[in-house]
């Protein structure tokens, strides 16, 4: 059984002027909370010297992680969400947001498989 | 330039009263963290009706999560952490104190690439 999608984004060539703002990356990660159709629950960050920010957004539906080196345009992107939402959507609008020039993303379908764990164990031997 | 290794972890069969427990998991995440040789700056949990937890941690080399289904006896954890760590160890360590009896992990090795961003725009073309 899939729970959710995971949308795993390396994003390259972002704004310095963005990714080191931990305040402007607050404001993306709240509309792109919006854009998946997810509901916020708590938003964190962290700000890290010299550079570097991260911020995290825990949902009623899982999670979204932006973690970020300035000094290298780079920002790690995890877009993980449940029931009817669209991880995707979330994605494609904080690499809009962190003006990333090249966008690599993967997609990991989370869940379970559905065979009964004690089969799965005999299996295993 | 891989920045770090995120390991995606679907964890069955683990133990009711732990993974719908936030402080059972709070104290597994703080002992995950230190097996991984990480910082935790910043720990957050939610419990949702009529079953689940998440847990995050914010740390200084990334992140982990967990999130919870205990009627389902799953939980889906993420251990991305950056520089000299091993976010494999924290992985298992939460594998056997959520008493996981079947574990599948993925490893996503997370960074840049090592062609320069403008080349990688025309290499797009």
């Amino acid at each position: 059984m899939i729970v959710g999608r995971h949308v795993i984004v390396e994003l390259e060539g972002c704004a310095f002027k963005v990714i080191n703002n931990p305040m402007k990356l607050r404001v993306a990660i709240r509309q792109a909370v919006k854009e998946a159709g997810a509901t916020l629950l708590h938003l964190h960050h962290e700000m890290f010297q010299p550079h570097g920010v991260t911020c995290m957004a825990v949902l009623a539906e899982s999670h979204i992680s932006i973690h970020t080196w300035p000094e290298h345009g780079y920002a790690a992107i995890d877009v993980f969400t449940c029931g009817r939402t669209q991880p995707e959507k979330a994605a494609e609008y904080l690499a809009k947001a962190l003006e990333a020039v090249h966008i690599r993303t993967k997609i990991v379908q989370r869940g379970m498989t559905d065979i009964p764990v004690m089969e799965q164990g005999r299996a295993m031997l």
